[in-house]
């Protein structure tokens, strides 16, 4: 099942629209955030009739596992370059799982955006096959691995074996099965994909439930996988962020990722 | 005039607030954005009955200037740490202004946040009496720096005699006039208040839109002072992102923001 099926919905009435969670996307049972990020702004391209997600911004509510749901699309604002949506996403029994805003546009092809500053470069990554691919497992790491392509840099797996790098960074590939061309919706799934850079710190490795993710996508990537590195620079209070930076394959920023996250607790 | 009573807003029907923009607050025309934030997380915050925003996240539709506004809060989630709700800003002639959603709760005593991880400190800036008072004028600076007290180090002040420091970072202090506390609600404000980081480069000194802007407050702030830092790094196909970080005068992170950008134009 590529991407595109997973995260299908078509329009039951206006602005209305229905898709189907399937099994296999979640983290302890918990549906992936980016998954359901990605659901969503497809509901919302759908309705603008615009092709790539500009600014995506969720809050999540509550946590669920597979099974239908629905998507409910608001339209806020269309003008020439951009429009913007509000959107909510519910299980059949009317469970409010998260909700989101979404400005949305026009990117132009690959490679074509203007740079005029530049404070960073793509994660010095080996080539994928020479990095580490997270399987798949009934806990962690989750189910959801075997949906997605992440190939993590060899030096910050070592959380994998018990043993944390210190720093809390992961960096990697990520790439569809077969082949699926990453388009600037699976960017969004992207910025939620990788193990949270915490893992490499003490913290436990548990679920670490996303509360707020915004992505900012900046381009439509090249072919290839596309490089990502996740940081997470404060753990206080609670709460903790994780920002990522998505590259593609050429070297172009395609995509700027934030989101709050609780800290994760040992079960 | 204060914060408190600029932002104000009052209860007209059931999660229906009423607000009023005084003339003062704008950047050429358009009224602040951080400013609109803070109004609409305090609709928010007295709908929900939190003291605290945790997260909130604005996708802002059309800019104006001073007058009557209404804001309408959709609460979503309510739970014992938590609450989530949605919430839209409108003129009275019905034009939207901005979107937003808004995860609140209660943060401890300043100091109080349990510091885990902290990969960062304060940036180093000079007593706030060294520093560079922003002076409000007609265009640039705008009006709006007479609202608030914006003191930058004195390092990043160059663009404003035509020599930009060639780095996108703008730091200094932040404080409310009349030694009017800085709550958790005022750091929505800071996250939006200083010249933006770009100005330090060679992009023109015009209206810098924002598109969508997310505040993480992590803790109240201590009294006195905020020290703010914000960074530019990519500025890619009309777009830029502003990252900025926010510490208390005792040293502690108390928000994390960042916003998406319009580059600005030369008029």
């Amino acid at each position: 099942m590529t991407l595109a099926e997973a995260t299908a919905v078509h329009m039951t009435t206006p602005h209305r629209y229905a898709g189907t969670v399937p099994p296999g996307w979640d983290i302890a049972g918990a549906t992936n955030g980016g998954y359901l990020l990605t659901t969503v702004a497809r509901a919302v391209l759908a309705d603008t009739g615009r092709p790539d997600p500009i600014a995506v911004s969720a809050h999540y509510l509550v946590a669920a596992g597979p099974g239908p749901v629905t998507v409910d699309v608001q339209p806020l604002d269309d003008r020439r370059r951009r429009a913007t949506a509000s959107a909510s996403m519910r299980r059949d029994d009317g469970t409010l799982l998260l909700a989101a805003l979404a400005t949305v546009g026009e990117h132009g092809a690959p490679g074509t955006a203007e740079v005029l500053v530049e404070d960073g470069s793509p994660p010095l990554l080996p080539p994928p096959k020479e990095c580490v691919r997270v399987p798949p497992t009934e806990t962690f790491p989750p189910p959801f691995m075997g949906r997605v392509g992440v190939l993590l840099h060899p030096d910050d797996t070592s959380f994998m074996h018990g043993r944390p790098s210190g720093r809390a960074v992961m960096r990697g590939w990520f790439e569809l099965l077969d082949d699926e061309p990453i388009t600037t919706l699976a960017l969004l799934l992207a910025a939620d994909a990788f193990p949270p850079a915490v893992f490499n710190t003490t913290l436990p490795i548990a679920w670490t439930p996303t509360v707020e993710l915004t992505v900012q996508v900046r381009g439509r990537p090249a072919p290839g996988p596309v490089a990502c590195v996740f940081r997470s620079r404060f753990v206080t209070g609670g709460y903790l962020e994780a920002d990522g930076e998505i590259w593609d394959a050429d070297g172009d920023l395609v995509a700027l990722s934030r989101q709050l996250a609780l800290v994760p607790r040992a079960s």
